[in-house]
């Protein structure tokens, strides 16, 4: 059994389900893989909780609502930086909302965990959008695994598809839909709603945030497509490099009438190979029926993969609420340490 | 750099795409994954090839139709297992047609390339299917690799999905549509025609062999379903354990009238687990429009892993041509050695 330190930054609706998720896989990491996840600290901006005697993360995980601060291991002010150098070295869980423009607060946590020989399972993206080939350099010198499946579309492993599945093969093509919010307003523009109804609509179900830019404007989709095609096709991009069109201007008039034609409109990430030369965009396109991401509707996702050898390969589905989030982080750490 | 000696067994349409795609793939496999695959002798029923002098895996390569015979390395009524003392251990690339019933002749191969430490690419079913606990649990003992993609679904990469992608979450069902022959004759006859037709159909453009039976009654999907069940799931099925029922019986009619309600016939391998109990049967099913392998047409194939942590997850395409198939044995051969 290798016992493998957990440490976990983060403590919204991701972070707790992670919690609850360690706890409750406990038994069968154990059982299946050899492997004993041990939450050792909990960080957030106000403080960490330090897991110690019956305060551990059995009673974390017991009742999610209880506050992290009225826990006994609860110390005010004391930082994830601060407290690294009293924990052995294990994987940071890094699960704290980002700023994809700064990528702070998690760009610092990330280069500290690095720096201190801690490997890395990250739900977040900011940090990695802003510093990828930085993050990606240090951890490939210092012999550490950086993992972000959670980071790119919760639970569609999108990332193991690439990097495991293709080994070996050529990406000539991606297509994403990786944003369910902006999935789910085209779907109800298909169905006869304005773009402004539907927006109003998603917000009412909490599918879109009150300040729904980031993703109707495209930008969830170019960070998520940033990732995975400097993960799986080793380009080097940044969000300069991406031509970014959101989903603003699309009319019921523009939907319909490709649904005529028997295609159907989704907000594609596309990074296109060709001679060696990488080109990323985020678009609407009229996607053909023969399209393995035509019939993605609702708040779904899909990638499908074109490549040289294997011909095209969709994955499609996947939770994307903070349990499936949280299961991603787990599938990471297990495939870091198995 | 790492040298990895590769020996391939068998040297039809899938082993002649294997020798191909390691001799397009060299620059890019030392380029990429520091790999130096390494072919040192094919074996065929009559006899073996050694790479020797400038009769190497190139020269194999480069003319595909000249037969193995002809080349200087050939020695007639070479077996591989009389040949294996004198290679240094490497991987084990298989690629023979197999028997399902008897798994001969690769079982043989498999056992004695273990024996010797070799670790193994499979791409055919036979001795999987036959002993697969056998198999496994010898490649466990010695701390070999067992791997085995291209038997299970060509280039569709099911066991990379369920192994990593899905580490730490329980399967609860797996859906498969993993004959691409049964989902084409059925695509055929719920656009009219009759079974016999589609039949003959599919054999005249090579989709069906002459002696279809193994396909249209539900053996191949079954054997498929054995070594993704067993593999993903950790179950011990052995073809006994497996419930099969075959496309014989579908008519236009019963495809015509579950068309009517949205939904689609497809033959399934299904696996079902409850109270960890598991059930694994192959049988026509009329799948709803819902169901992320409704859409799946022609000879495309899919699978389906309904989980209790990231909600279903589907994957469709993936070439099943023999330059596909190829293409999963050497990214299994990638993924041992990475």
């Amino acid at each position: 059994m290798k016992n493998i330190p957990v440490v976990l930054t983060g403590y919204g609706n991701v972070g707790k389900a992670f919690v609850r998720l360690l706890a409750e896989k406990k038994l069968d990491g154990a059982r299946r893989f050899g492997l004993d996840l041990d939450l050792k600290a909990v960080f957030r901006r106000s403080g960490g909780w330090l897991a110690g005697g019956c305060d551990d993360a059995e009673a974390l995980a017991a009742d999610p609502a209880v506050p992290l601060e009225s826990h006994p291991g609860w110390v005010p002010g004391l930082s994830f930086e601060a407290a690294l150098p009293r924990l052995a070295p294990g994987v940071l869980a890094e699960a704290t909302p980002s700023n994809w423009r700064t990528g702070e607060p998690q760009l610092a946590f990330l280069h500290a965990a690095l720096d201190a020989g801690w490997s890395i399972a990250a739900a977040s993206k900011g940090a990695l959008v802003v510093d990828f080939r930085g993050l990606t350099e240090k951890a490939r010198a210092r012999g550490l695994a950086l993992k972000y499946s959670g980071a790119t579309a919760a639970a569609l492993p999108a990332l193991d598809v690439a990097t495991v599945a293709l080994a070996g093969s050529t990406i000539e093509r991606i297509d994403g839909i990786l944003t369910g919010t902006t999935n789910y307003i085209l779907s109800r523009i298909e169905a006869g709603e304005s773009f402004a109804g539907a927006l109003a609509e998603a917000q009412a179900q909490g599918i879109a945030e009150p300040d729904p830019s980031m993703d109707i404007d495209g930008w969830d989709t170019a960070c998520k497509l940033l990732l995975i095609a400097n993960a799986a096709a080793g380009t080097s991009l940044t969000l300069a490099d991406i031509k970014v069109e959101g989903i603003r201007g699309v009319t019921v008039e523009t939907m319909r009438s490709a649904c005529e034609e028997g295609r159907a409109t989704k907000l594609l990430g596309r990074l296109t190979i060709q001679d060696g030369r990488a080109v990323a965009e985020v678009k609407p396109v009229s996607v053909e029926l023969s399209h393995p991401l035509h019939g993605i509707s609702g708040t779904a996702k899909g990638i499908a993969f074109l490549t040289d050898t294997m011909g095209t390969i969709a994955l499609t589905g996947g939770k994307s609420d903070p349990r499936g989030t949280a299961a991603a982080m787990l599938k990471d750490i297990i495939n870091i340490y198995r």
